[in-house]
């Protein structure tokens, strides 16, 4: 038969939303993600320009057949106010990346971000309980993982971003998340820590920067980057030059894809 | 790497708009001639209820990455109107199946059932210019299919419909598509006839009846069914026994996927 066995009438849509749209990596990632779980559905790329976001989206969902969307840049502020239930990690950072249907027809949110990072140290057989976290960046992805860090109950956390006020606002929500962890908003550093984490962009697509202010590393120090380009950020570069194991943004995406995946499935179930 | 091969972030969307929509065939046949033709592209099963068309559609075409939309049972009649641009074919049976985004943003519309028979039949060497052919149903496949042949100018035309106002409206389209096809509405018969056509839902899904009173058809004449399901009618299997050439609703579909495409892709490169 001259038909392509990926597709057919009764296929579940997913949709990833942003503007642009071309480089996203979803597509792909998802839709494998739910084949290799025997699930006939497609993750589609969706473009939708800024102005037109907020007529056009809740008109998206009235197509019967779709289940879910994810959100990428610059909509996972302004997606938060389509779901009618807001998990924790959302509520934490205001922001969802996925709209979940539910069996009554309504719409859950979480975001997945920080979730997929913490989904990639398991996976490594690292822990973050009682431990102590440098993490540098708070914004749209270092919020996230600041909140799923926070859930891991860590030991202490010291927290850091160029704009102030994000760095109150993070360690106001971990205090809320995690009563127990020391969070400290502070300057970049590795002394006394057992994990860092970089979410700031200082290394992206050919920056020659650390994110912070080191010659070496202590070999025993987990070092996680969240960029995805390059791979091999000059902040991993250096941990790996110090013999620390490192983490990389690859993980943080796969892990997240698992857990995306994992929520469509158990909303959609109810 | 984990992923599919079959979408990404350059994927161009198509849909087929339905309801319902579980029993489309569109989404594997369409993404098949896309992907043999070398287009990233998916066609995809969009179920929209019935009374949310008329506000949910126009938001579905601010979809960027959306280059074009089928419609099938019930919208053909009533997406007409999201053409700017309606095409001959469309312009006579006052229907679309297909809307094309045009290089300057706007939607050109024309209806393919029609064409697609007549592809059907050209791929099989049959040309209907000078023949004379009669016609049984007249419905939203069938006036299509009559527009259609009347575009390949048959010497002669018999038209016929339980419903004898939509055989007096074709028989005006036919005459005003080509005024030199003598055009009658009348009772089915195959006297004097090369070709009879069956658009009539008689036959379909287990129904024993015949769309026409006979007990032989002459050997001569090519008997064609829209039918698809099931693959083999009552009318076929007649036809058949009686040695006469047969065109299957399956190749009418194929005809017309690759018809739909062609304009797709036309209407795109302006």
């Amino acid at each position: 038969m001259e038909e392509v066995s990926f597709i057919n009438g009764k296929t579940r849509l997913y949709g990833i939303v942003g503007d642009p749209i071309e480089q996203v990596r979803s597509p792909e990632m998802v839709t494998y993600e739910m084949h290799s779980r025997h699930i006939n559905a497609v993750l589609l790329p969706i473009h939708i320009r800024v102005d037109e976001f907020d007529t056009v989206i809740p008109h998206i969902l009235s197509i019967h057949n779709l289940d879910g969307l994810i959100f990428t840049i610059p909509f996972k502020t302004r997606a938060r106010k389509l779901a009618q239930f807001v998990g924790p990690q959302a509520q934490a950072v205001d922001a969802i990346n996925a709209l979940a249907r539910r069996p009554d027809g309504q719409w859950a949110g979480e975001i997945f971000d920080g979730l997929g990072c913490v989904e990639g140290f398991r996976r490594r057989g690292y822990n973050l309980k009682d431990k102590s976290v440098m993490l540098i960046g708070l914004g749209g992805a270092g919020s996230a993982i600041c909140a799923a860090i926070a859930a891991e109950q860590p030991r202490a956390m010291r927290i850091f971003d160029l704009d102030a006020a994000r760095g109150e606002r993070m360690a106001t929500a971990v205090r809320q998340i995690s009563p127990e962890t020391q969070v400290v908003v502070g300057t970049p550093t590795v002394q006394d820590m057992d994990v860092l984490f970089n979410a700031s962009p200082v290394g992206m697509l050919g920056d020659p920067r650390l994110p912070i202010e080191v010659d070496s590393f202590p070999a025993e120090l987990i070092v996680f980057d969240a960029i995805v380009k390059p791979e091999q950020t000059p902040l991993l570069a250096l941990a790996e030059s110090c013999g620390c194991p490192i983490v990389r943004g690859r993980e943080m995406m796969r892990g997240q894809i698992s857990k995306l995946v994992d929520y469509f499935v158990a909303q959609k179930a109810g």
